[in-house]
Formats: C-alpha cells, sequence, structure tokens
C-alpha cells in the first residue's frame, strides 16, 4: 500500500489560526508551568503545557471541535483508543450531536466510561484501534454520519495545531518542543504550525508503538507495532499520510522510550507538580528525565503533557 | 487567655513585596486556570490558582522560605499538621539546614513521608496541632534552634501573602477570592496584601474546624473543635492573633462547608480539569459548588487550591 503524500503541505498557519477562532468558545488555553531543572531531575528547565487540563482530558478536544464546527450533520461517528473518542462524544454533547464511538478491546475503562458520561453510545470490539476503525466506517457507510478521524483529517490537524500557537504565544522562546506521538494527528498539526519557525519538534514514542519513528527510517507511514503501557492512547498501527508530509517541516528528532522511563516521568510529575499524567501524557517528558534525547547547549525546552485520562491513584507507584 | 490584637496591621503590602523578592528564586509562580460556570457546575465562572503545584504542594513553601531566609539559623524546629512540616523541611534542604518536625498523630501518612522524603527528622505524637507544637516548643527551648511557626508569625504571613500578589497580577479585574482558612496564616497574609483595594477575601472553613467562624462571633480568637475530613491540614486550635487583626481589612465573609460538600469539589476539579486537590485544597471551591457562598451580581470570582498533599486515588471515588 503506498501511502498518499501531498506535494504541498495540508495544512497553513493561517488554517490554524482560523481553526483557533472557530475553537475559542469550547476549549481552554491550558496553562504553562516552568520548572527549574532541578525539580523534575531533568538536565534543563522545562516549561510544561498543561493540556492534560483540557476539555475531556486530552488536546483532542481541539480537533474534534475544529471537526465538528464545519460539518454540518446531526449525528457522528468516530473510532478511538479512548481519548478520541472521549473528546468527540464531549465535543458532539457540547454541540447537540449524536455521537456513536467504536473502541477497540484495549482502551483503558477509564476513558470508555468517560464517553459514556458524555452521552455518547460505545460500541466496543475489535483487538487493535484499526479494528475498530473498520467497524466504525462500515457503519457510517450504512447511516451517512459525519466521521471525525482520529489523526488523519485535515480539519483535525488545524484543530491540534492550535496547542502550538498557543505554546509558543505563552512560553516565548523556546528551542524544542517535545511532543508524544501516535497516529500523528498533534504533531502534524504543530509541525504546520512551527514550519520555517525556530522552534524545532522531538517526536516521541514508547518502543512498544513506534509508528513514526518506523516510518522515518521506511520513507513513508508503515505498520508498525502495536503495545506496551501506553498503547491505549499512542497504540495507532501507522502514521497518517497526512502529518508524514507535515512532519518533514519541523520534527527535528524522533526517539524511542522505554515503559519504564513513562512510568518514572509519570512518578516525577506527581512528586514534583502533582500533575497526574496518563501513559501517554507522560511520554514527552519521559526522553528528557531519560536521556533518550538530549538538549543541546543552550536549549529552551518545553514539554506538551497531552492527556490525563487514567486512574489518578496509578500515578503515584 | 486573652488574644493579641495589634493596633496596627502586622504585615503591610510593602513587605509582602519584599518577601516575594526574597523567596523568588525558591518558588514556583503558579499558573491559573480560567474554567467557564459550566466546566465545574458553579453558578460564575471561576478563576482557579493552581497553588497545589507549589513547590513541597501548598503554599505553605512561601512563609517557610521567606522565614527561614531571615534566621540566619543552621537548624530549624517546627510543628505541623503536615503541609507546613513538608514546606520547613523543603526549604530547609534547599536551603542546607537541619530540620526537625513535630507532627500530630492525625497527619497524613503521605505527608508524613513527604517530610522524611525531604530529610527531615520527624517526631510523630500529640493528638492535635496544639500538642505538636507544645512538643515543639519545649525541644526547641534546649537546642536554641529557629522556630517557624505555622501560621502566627509575621514572616510566615508575609510569604503567604505573596501568593495574593500574584493572584491579582495574573487574574486581574478579580472581584472576590475564596480562601480556606485552618491558623489563618494564608488568609491573614492575603488580606494584607488586598487591604484597602477592591478584591474582597471569603473565608471558608470545614463544620469541623470552624476556628475563624468562632473568632468572628466571639469577636477575638477563641477554642475552636478540630475534626472532619480536612483536619490534617485545616485543624489549628485556634486562629492567629495577627490574621485576626488582619482579616478585618479585606475579609468579606467567614462560611462553613460539608465534609459531603468538600469531598464532592475535589471530585470535580478531578473530573473537570484532571486537577488533584486534597480535602484543605478543595474546601474554598467547596463553598461555591454547595451554594454556602453566593456570588453577588457581577462578582468575577478566584478560587485558591491551596495543596494537593494527598493520596492522589483519593480523589476520583
Amino acid at each position: 500500500m503506498t501511502s498518499h503524500l501531498p506535494a504541498a503541505p495540508a495544512i497553513a498557519r493561517r488554517d490554524i489560526e482560523t481553526a483557533a477562532a472557530r475553537i475559542l468558545p469550547h476549549i481552554r488555553r491550558t496553562p504553562i508551568l516552568d520548572l527549574p531543572a532541578a525539580s523534575l531531575g531533568a538536565s534543563c528547565a522545562v516549561a510544561l503545557k498543561l493540556e492534560q487540563m483540557q476539555v475531556s482530558g486530552s488536546f483532542k478536544a481541539r480537533g474534534a471541535f475544529n471537526a465538528l464546527l464545519q460539518s454540518g450533520a446531526r449525528e457522528v461517528i468516530a473510532a478511538s483508543g479512548g481519548n478520541h473518542g472521549a473528546a468527540v462524544a464531549h465535543a458532539a454533547g457540547a454541540l447537540g450531536l449524536r455521537a456513536e464511538i467504536y473502541v477497540p478491546a484495549i482502551a483503558a475503562a477509564s476513558k470508555v466510561a468517560r464517553i459514556r458520561e458524555a452521552g455518547a453510545t460505545v460500541v466496543q470490539g475489535g483487538a487493535t484501534y484499526a479494528e475498530a476503525f473498520a467497524a466504525s466506517e462500515a457503519r457510517r457507510a450504512e447511516t451517512g454520519a459525519a466521521s471525525v478521524h482520529a489523526y488523519d483529517q485535515p480539519e483535525v490537524l488545524a484543530g491540534q495545531g492550535t496547542v502550538a500557537r498557543e505554546f509558543e504565544a505563552d512560553s516565548p522562546g523556546l528551542t524544542h518542543v517535545l511532543v508524544a506521538v501516535g497516529g500523528g494527528g498533534l504533531i502534524g498539526g504543530m509541525a504546520a504550525w512551527f514550519a520555517g519557525g525556530p522552534v524545532r519538534l522531538v517526536a516521541v514514542e514508547p518502543e512498544g508503538c513506534p509508528t513514526f519513528h518506523e516510518a522515518r527510517r521506511a520513507g513513508a507511514p508503515v505498520d508498525a507495532p502495536v503495545g506496551g503501557l501506553a498503547a491505549d492512547s499512542l497504540g495507532a498501527r501507522r502514521v497518517g499520510g497526512l502529518m508524514f508530509g507535515l512532519a518533514r517541516e519541523a520534527v527535528e528528532a524522533s526517539v524511542l522510550v522505554t515503559d519504564d522511563a513513562i512510568r518514572e516521568a509519570q512518578r516525577r510529575l506527581w512528586s514534583a507538580a502533582r500533575v497526574v499524567a496518563e501513559p501517554g501524557g507522560a511520554t514527552a517528558l519521559a526522553a528528557l528525565l531519560s536521556g533518550a534525547w538530549t538538549p543541546p547547549p543552550g536549549a529552551r525546552v518545553g514539554v506538551l503533557v497531552c492527556g490525563g485520562n487514567c486512574d489518578p491513584g496509578s500515578v503515584a507507584g
């Protein structure tokens, strides 16, 4: 299967400006917490963008609102490892739409509960995100409902890119931003914002789900394993074609971290700053704390804490 | 016993400015999270100051650093329901001082563990804060160590007041700020900052430890019961004399909340914003969510989330 690589970037900065204005009434401008190196035991100071405090508990609400506000539909069907489903369910509820969310079996129980609480119908089944997605597309073909893809759709990428716009405005002078990658909608949108600018992105993935790392090696999106601690939020089978084209603009490095490094990052976020991050939400920081990525001299480093949809008791252990 | 009520305010705005400059290298400027009314199910929008993200997990680090940086001592002895002890232990460690912390039996295990982790010697015993304080003073008379009072000491009040200075600067236009009260060092320092200005303070206490409420009724600090869910952080036996003089300047109301209202505020902070607050840290918000305090028309309301030193799993239940 050949991936689709558009000749021109699929998303421009102006698309992200438009998205930011569109979703403004519905999302939060999440705060920044500046921490000196010693606080987290890191090799440099860090600006944490606390996106786990976003509505629905992750950045996914940005893309979901941006897509649904343009769809014109009364009903939406989506497939999701959990956070995207919670975000679509939340956005649909806020906008008065019916939502049906297809969830793979590996989804965390707390995420499935959140989707139900937001008023959506949950259809759980299939071992992976890809299987849940296939089931959702089959259902959509029957019903004519709108679709919101978890990562490979221009409206979704533009919505996720708004987090980069806020980070740049609220934490000026950053040279590097570390971001976790699953299907790549987040880092793709952020790359569209930072393209041609001074901020470089570092893509961080668990060893168990190295979709972007494998795509970089292959020169195109390819299937990769799905497993490990953060699979419920970062476990896409391959990165999207749209993100892969955008990533060339601003992603400087791709690094992998172990599940132990992710757990340790969760523990330190709690212990040092009372931040609860799910495994996927602590993955970017894990690259810095474990030394999987080393900041160059003079770097000013930002880290996106992208989600907090876990049992809060799981972060202290 | 007659309380000490100074004729002139014990703390002025300039003392708080000086304290802010003194402690700047050691504390965090904690972020603000703005939430619309619907997010928390409140009757108005709320600006949350996330002081549970402060070093040592509560605002107490501000007063501890301000006192220790002026003491000149090599050793410090303090008594604490937990958060003050953690703060003194943290500050002593950061400044290279020896610390011995007297902790009452009701202190949460997680707080005692934090005091030890910061390198302090813990002496646990006595049913209440007052008994632990008496033991610490006896020991201090033997050793000549410096003392840092948990709330009734000018340097401590001036340090705690720095949180009001930040809140005013980072969330302009507030008309009311809700603050939890135990011994009153926090609201006393904040009252010193807001004295004569447009921001009015609302003192919130659990029904189980109504020290300030009883003092207002009596016209002077008096002994009050110590009990309930938040006793480990708000369970002083009476408010300090210094705070009582300052409170007349800026505290508009004193309200009580139930333990159920506190638990519900903890749950909503987690559910809506992934904020983990200990019972004392959620007490101020509980007044708004339960209707114990009703904002007047046009009010712009700030709430201080003052501590997060609890088992994180305890907030979701």
